[in-house]
């Protein structure tokens, strides 16, 4: 199931966007922190793909949510390791989903 | 510029997520899409890549910058085409972005 499967909205989202100068170690860590994403109370799915930019989506129950994984311990280290060794830029966007709609072909 | 280059929070994204089953004439439309979203007044910016999910992320001045971008009779065409011709499922979200921050390794 590659495309998360959010609840109605209301409901939080962050968009991450980056581009990477360096990819050592990126792997393992980015694999971990999906182990813990989604134990992480108040998650609701993500969906992430690469190209010349990375772009990783995620949703969330409310801004608390959002809050407590970006202050969770290792969270942190991998956010210390991403800026000091992997990306040469990113923005974090946190935003309300309003609305949603979906399609699948019978 | 691979990242998008928005302003000051608030402001409204569109969040594309979706699975093609078939590539035929999709990448001529995309690019062409490109042409005109970009001359759509309230249109900000926007990033996309491609992986076993392929996500565009769209950025925009206001819901009503939306509606009139779903509303171009040329984007309402690509719209029915990736429906009957490309995509085997797809998720739109709507959303207020509310904050932002950004990281430039100097």
């Amino acid at each position: 199931m590659p495309l998360a499967n959010t609840p109605k909205p209301p409901y939080y989202t962050v968009i991450f966007t980056s581009v990477k100068s360096n990819n050592d170690g990126y792997d393992e860590m980015s694999d971990k922190m999906v182990e813990l994403v989604v134990k992480q109370s108040g998650f609701l799915g993500f969906e992430s793909a690469k190209g010349e930019v990375g772009i990783t989506v995620s949703y969330w129950e409310s801004l608390e949510a959002i809050r407590n994984w970006y202050a969770n311990t290792e969270h942190k280290e991998a956010q210390n390791k991403g800026r000091s060794d992997w990306y040469d830029s990113y923005t974090v966007r946190i935003a309300k989903v309003e609305r949603e709609y979906s399609f699948n072909k019978g």
